[in-house]
């Protein structure tokens, strides 16, 4: 747990963003990389000893989430594995609406819930397959006294051709966790297991920074990301009984027979032996590593409150449950824009939203969404601690934030 | 170019199944890992320095198949690409379909075409698509008397609505090279540009052994494989004139904005940067590489034939164009299937087929397509000789054989 950037000179606090590479992963891999290289679909001792690395490294997934090993398919990353989710939910309606021969003559289009504050990974499929007029889509909007999606709501929008509810388990600009456990439960009591809507939840910011429990959880389909907890560029999807009489999954890919014939082409076995590992980290060390993260964030906002204060300086959404790590920070005033914050520091790095829309000068749409008034979004930064960022960090960060949106606001009048 | 086997104590025979890293490759991987984990979407320095590292392997992967960097799109894998490659086809003859209202009111349905001897990443996507109703497509079968498809028995079942020819550059259980080139110049001839079918190759086990230049190829797409070419377990689409005017490409996913919204995701910057370096060193060695490959496969064969004789060993296809490291051997007579050969010996790995199918035990689809006998395709093992492989190591491998199939032998009578 002793990861500092060693990019450049500035302190890293963009942890949402990407994280570096714990440094035992680091050395899980480089040792496959150099001496686990056999194709595990081979049956000599290069073979055998590629698969048994993937066998433990599943293992270690299935773990850190209260998982069965057979419930764990390893994707390219998260994008995939939220992709193949809508997928597999449509293909599944289409399959067992032809069997139940549903509605007579009438097929009906299969219809997703989702939320207005998802991430990318999750809206443009949707969008796509919507505009194409191939499925239906409800967004439902964050509730805007608690800034967060309502079980209610989620489940008001459920209807009779609903093959999927797609909710994310924590935003990756605010932080706020969703009520997922909620979900499920609320949507598992209300019709038969056989005509209720799957559940997804994308966990990539969740795992490695709150407990991710899939049977506490009560969903069919979890996402996980590697990069977001001190891991490799790959990701993994739960899938709930997977094989075994539980939720279906239909393969996007056909080929070689690897995972089960649900994902094939030859394995990234230093890829996936990284992220057993630092699944197995984050999951061993999740209580000091959630501990460390919350307060060093609790000391940034108590100090950013400080230093400039409640007229100055707005801490977005932080009433809601959150991640322990996430801070959205909002400086109030002319010339405060969030970008422009960022263009004049030099001494750490965050964003202004997530990643994928880093040059974007506008205000996220993301923020809008959880109801923060349009110049409150646009003066917006995100800042994510990481479980090795200290309170000196901090401090220096401030201090600099001090300096520029000091010289900001004089240039400002 | 000094890999041995480091995993088991035995001769690795088997390089078309995969590869170790070459030194140079597993250090930039090692890096990358350690340095460049910046989220390359991010714009300050870690997200910079993951993006020229992207850039740089990007052109590295162009010039070593004589392409422009704006035609790679970096993949999962072979499996992805290729599974894109289909998809894309069929996407692009519908769409272009509607808009030319062709056949007036009678859609016609997509064809493609290829041969019976490709990998299961191309057959198979195949084979789900026309089982399911929506393409039709055509299996040309290799000539028997040049074990090779020829030009024109792929020219000749192209149709009016073949909107795409896959066939592999070279066979993975053969080594036979097709004809690529000749048939993407016949195809070009036969028709305009706008209603010619696209041409795909897959070049997964091409790249590292044989020139690889996709415009004396004359393609539209090119799968790439890094783990055949001593690189990461990640791959490559060529895409002719990708975003320019060329050959279409529709994305399999929805998501960030990464590979220019071709292929969302947070991009595998160590795999990536990974591929860029074996993909260079495959083409700037690539004269020493092959010299030494044929060299010593052909003193495999040399050998062979002069410990067994020709009427007890029989080398596969070995009168057609082959790539210079395969040998695909079956020895003759009673109790000598390839399973049961391997199964036997001690002091090196190979495999009787493909890697994906290394557990049966019934002979190889592919060799009876490639007209080899039943019994001669039951009694095949697979060599491949790799960069290290030396006359040393083959005089053990003759060795360990004669005395292996001498004793299945006495056990047969």
């Amino acid at each position: 747990m002793n990861v500092k950037n060693n990019i450049s000179n500035t302190i890293y606090l963009d942890y949402n963003a990407t994280t570096p590479l714990e440094d035992e992963v680091l050395e899980t891999i480089t040792d496959a990389l150099k001496n686990t290289w056999g194709n595990p679909s081979s049956s000599y001792p290069e073979g055998e000893k590629a698969k048994a690395t993937i066998t433990t490294a599943r293992k270690q997934v299935a773990r850190s989430i209260n998982a069965q090993s057979s419930d764990i398919v390893f994707t390219s990353g998260g994008t995939e594995a939220n992709n193949w989710v809508i997928a597999t939910a449509i293909e599944h309606f289409e399959r067992t609406q032809v069997k139940s021969q549903h509605q007579g003559e009438h097929r009906l289009k299969p219809h997703i819930v989702t939320t207005t504050i998802e991430h990318d990974a999750v809206t443009l499929p949707l969008i796509n397959l919507k505009d194409k007029g191939e499925i239906d889509v409800t967004f439902v909007p964050v509730d805007k006294e608690c800034r967060c999606v309502t079980v209610d709501d989620i489940v008001n929008a459920i209807l009779p051709n609903t093959c999927l509810v797609t909710i994310m388990m924590a935003n990756n600009e605010t932080g706020v966790i969703m009520p997922i456990k909620e979900i499920s439960e609320k949507i598992s009591a209300m019709e038969s297991e056989s005509l209720r809507p799957l559940i997804h939840t994308d966990a990539a910011q969740a795992l490695g920074k709150i407990l991710v429990d899939v049977e506490d959880l009560g969903v069919d389909y979890l996402t996980l990301v590697g990069h977001k907890f001190y891991g490799p560029r790959i990701g993994a999807l739960y899938v709930r009984g997977l094989g075994e009489g539980g939720a279906p999954l239909y393969p996007l890919f056909f080929g070689g027979a690897q995972e089960r014939n649900y994902r094939p082409g030859t394995e990234n076995t230093p890829m996936i032996a990284g992220l057993g590992k630092a699944a197995m980290i984050a999951n061993d060390d999740l209580k000091s590593i959630s501990e460390h993260m919350r307060e060093i964030r609790d000391y940034l906002e108590k100090r950013l409150l400080a230093e400039f204060g409640d007229s100055k300086v707005k801490l977005n959404c932080s009433l809601a449950p959150r991640l322990p790590n996430t801070s959205s920070v909002s400086f109030i005033g002319q010339n405060m824009e969030g970008y422009k914050v960022l263009q004049n520091i030099k001494g750490f790095v965050c964003s202004t939203g997530s990643a994928c829309h880093s040059n974007e000068c506008k205000p996220s749409q993301v923020l809008l969404n959880f109801h923060v008034p349009f110049d409150i979004a646009t003066n917006t930064i995100r800042l994510s601690t990481g479980r090795s960022t200290t309170k000196e960090d901090i401090d220096a960060v401030v201090k600099e934030l001090k300096d520029v949106i000091s010289s900001l606001s004089e240039i400002a009048i």
